[in-house]
């Protein structure tokens, strides 16, 4: 049945559809409802007649394991239903609120990933996602029940197709039979996590998708920190020619519009040609630098910390954690503890405390050499075991601060140190939170270069010292040690871990790659050797019917109260 | 087609199945082949015509993520088809070696969970898991494409159905298929982990599934600690009355045997009344008891440790783990060290000091008094800071020995208070293994008792100290605490954990189960707080394009080189 016969062509003359690009908690049933019914009213105040918000809108994403309880998945049902009935209350009974929840299979009492239309004071419509990644991040699979439907709406006339994230990626399934359906607009929900350079192919990917079902796609994705991973929003809108009609900002909520004109265009592409509303592409570095940001800010405000604490050596890595940090809650939230040791240079401490004057943190010294002593008495360490002991007083003090003061600790290492080992575990490896786990060496210093000029472009002081940029890498837990004693340079390093690490190239394929033998073998052993270590902490054995490690994944961030 | 109509009938009069339960381990290619011809030369010197190993034999499992490296699966197909030479040049073509390997989806270029049977020189006949489980602690669909066919051996005459694991464990699929087949014999090879009570299912569902196919079920299953998990063994044949024909002992390396009877029974039951070998079932307490040490052994071995440390406070906890940590690697390789604090009371040294003469450990004294007396010159720390100051200075001490004499630290808490948050991270959870994080408190005391009764009965020194089972338990972080103080009692606490946390009972549920509200809220309370604080450490954001973390997920034990 095509549109132009359900409907009267009285009411075909167009949709405002509103992009409600919010940011949701894991758990958090009713601030998230809170924040649907805000951005509604703001919608409807608009003159939306539809408003589309990301997946798994009232339980937040991902929930993991969380959706396997039965009490949560009651209540998330009460949730979509008491907010239908308080839009109704509120006189927004005639717009369309579409939110992703988590729903109930019943027949095998299993969880679904589900989108449903609020509507008239009911849970009016669902649908339930049919493609469940279970690749990489994603955990679907192992937790929902695929939905075995497609879903069409019609809403004053037009066809709206639906579709949840993973839908529209795998070829077949909803897509495929939309696209025999004459929709006017396909509409996907999504929770799709940051990735460089992903924005371009979500764009690439909705146009073929746009061109498939012959409708303009609209994109709504979540955005915000939630545990280990960062969404970026960048929500948008794409013709059937791939023309981008509409883009969100990323890594900030928003509340778009975009008017999907009907009137006069039945039968070939139905979009109008309307002024896009198109927020700018970040620069890379930008880029990153904001999803670290965002991360950290989520995390804590996610997990109820104001304040963070970490330790401050005066080198680059934890100069811009600290500037990162500062950017996420204000310096005068930033607890920076200076721990020099015997073998700290004068020039690192000077450094430490320019940082701490130039984002307005907290300075405090804490010597590292009478507490050494004072094991050293009882213990006569060597050697490595030494240098972690140094590293492993400046976890204890960074975690004192942390509880006496109810901060998070900052660990500060970067991905290419973390790769390879040059860590302290229970050292400077403490923390609850590490903002620059995922960033290669070179990147660090990029990041740190672009927050500087980006000051002096706003007419500020930068905040990280050029000698933390320019001087050589050293632990400093030795006299004179550099980090190019034990690892290949960085600029080299860092390109054999990504082939490694991102690549998967084995021995042969970092050879064919170019890298001379004796720095691929260097790099594998460092790699092989560090993940062994940092995996055997801290594992435990699981004898399963007494378990709790792993077949429980909870959300860090859950706010779910039974 | 029948068995009768493909094979002539002077074949049929039998054939010997050698049971080969060993332990294998992940990526260790070279070494997990060497076991099976080991084994095969074994079985065929008693006469054996098919040797029969676990589930991915070749590779180890659970192999997780290193089966999407590519260089690896092609070292697993080599060395199978070297083995399968190797087998021909040793004079073993004629024996039928049944083990199972990583495959690849030539289509997909995807990892399989294959198994393969390697006769006269060459890999012959080849097939794959249907059923892939990704629940609990199972990964498997995330990993491997799923098999579509079953598959018939012909073995001098009779025919032999395969499956692995998950395949007996769910309706339908190639169980199913092999039921219309009339099969002489269905062949699982399994890696299933441990768990209480388990064995006693298995059984009934072999048994169910002999019934189906109107067959013996050979049932194969791997041994040995990998990683967190505990594989049991206990291999077992059950006839299609459910009647057990042959069982292997649980937690050890078997070689078994059992012949499949064919002359003269045809068209019936084809098992033939033959003496089984039934290695008998373990008391529950001796079962979990030697489920933890055997993790325990193999994760040393696997990960190359011949001894541990850990801190011996008096307390049960720490002499549990003490004597398990004998009985995996000896007394002599144990490293015991006694951390009194200003608040220890002598008794509890004393305790310490008696455990470790008892396990003939080595023992040393260091004090925490001074090391907490040069910190607060610094911190002066108060409260909670305080407490957890003197459990991280032990953290600190632990892992000193450990650098220093390469020795794997071992954290002791139990899960009683694990799960109530009754730890310090960095402090007493410091440890690269923790051999009773599985068991409730209450199971600890048991399973002290129980080893000191077997002491008792083998006329040898019980090792844990009467004291340390019968005191009140104490974390001694400040004058005359108790765990009482903070928790209740553990009889009822370690109830009401079991409800919530491994059936999963809500609120309302705990309160129908009988439990009052004030116990209720307080462990609700505790076990939300203590895994939200668990899960923050140690965790840091994920930006995916520079991922480490939870997309790449390999076994700490991983043997292989590329």
């Amino acid at each position: 049945m095509t549109s132009s016969e359900s409907t009267p062509t009285a009411n075909r003359t167009g949709l405002l559809f509103a992009l409600a690009q919010i940011d949701t908690c894991v758990g958090d049933l009713e601030g998230n409802a809170a924040k649907v019914l805000e951005y509604s009213r703001n919608a409807a105040g608009h003159g939306a007649q539809v408003v589309v918000f990301p997946e798994m809108t009232l339980s937040g994403y991902p929930i993991e394991d969380l959706a396997f309880r039965a009490t949560f998945r009651r209540a998330a049902w009460q949730t979509a239903n008491d907010l239908a009935k308080r839009l109704q209350q509120e006189g927004l009974a005639e717009i369309f609120v579409v939110v992703g929840t988590v729903g109930t299979d019943r027949e095998h009492d299993r969880p679904r990933n589900r989108l449903v239309v609020l509507h008239d004071g009911v849970v009016w419509a669902g649908y339930d996602k049919h493609f469940l990644p279970n690749y990489g991040v994603f955990d679907e699979f192992r937790i929902f029940t695929p939905g075995e439907r497609s879903v069409v709406l019609e809403i004053h006339g037009a066809r709206v197709g639906l579709a949840i994230c993973e839908d529209i990626w795998q070829d077949g399934g909803p897509v495929a039979q939309l696209a025999k359906q004459h929709i006017d607009v396909l509409l996907t929900i999504n929770g799709s996590p940051y990735e460089e350079g992903k924005g371009h192919v979500r764009q690439e990917l909705a146009a073929r998708r746009a061109a498939e079902v012959n409708a303009p796609v609209i994109y709504l994705n979540q955005v915000g920190g939630q545990d280990d991973l960062v969404f970026d929003g960048g929500s948008f809108v794409v013709g059937t020619d791939g023309q981008l009609l509409e883009r969100s900002p990323q890594f900030r909520e928003d509340l778009g519009f975009w008017h999907l004109d009907l009137d006069g265009q039945a039968g070939e592409g139905q979009e109008a040609a309307q002024p896009a509303t198109l927020s700018p592409a970040l620069d890379p570095d930008e880029e990153v630098y904001q999803a670290c940001v965002l991360g950290l800010k989520d995390y804590m405000a996610k997990n109820h910390f104001t304040g963070v604490c970490l330790g401050l050596s005066g080198g680059i890595d934890s100069a811009l954690v600290a500037a990162m940090a500062a950017d996420a809650c204000g310096g005068e939230h930033v607890w920076g503890i200076s721990m020099p040791s015997m073998y700290s240079s004068d020039g690192s401490r000077d450094d430490a405390a320019d940082l701490a004057k130039n984002i307005g943190a907290h300075y405090e010294i804490q010597a590292v050499e009478p507490l050494f002593t004072a094991y050293q008495k009882q213990l006569h360490l060597e050697g490595v075991a030494a240098e972690n002991l140094q590293a492993r007083i400046r976890g204890v003090i960074v975690m004192a601060y942390s509880n006496t003061h109810g901060l998070l600790a900052l660990a500060t290492g970067n991905k290419s140190e973390l790769a390879c080992g040059y860590s302290t575990i229970y050292g400077d490896a403490v923390g609850g939170y590490a903002p620059i786990k995922d960033l290669l060496k070179v990147r660090v210093w990029d990041l740190a270069r672009w927050r500087n000029r980006q000051a002096e472009a706003l007419g500020e002081q930068p905040p990280i010292p050029e000698n933390s940029i320019t001087k050589p890498p050293s632990a400093e837990l030795r006299p004179g040690q550099q980090d190019s004693d034990s690892l290949p340079e960085y600029e080299l390093l860092d390109k054999v871990l990504a082939a490694y690490i991102e690549h998967a190239h084995g021995r042969a394929d970092l050879l064919k790659d170019g890298f001379d033998p004796e720095t691929v073998d260097t790099v594998m052993r460092l790699v092989d050797r560090a993940e062994w270590k940092r995996r055997q902490y801290p594992l435990g054995p699981k004898v399963t019917a007494l378990a709790f490690g792993r077949d429980r994944r909870l959300p860090v961030t859950n706010a779910f109260r039974e």
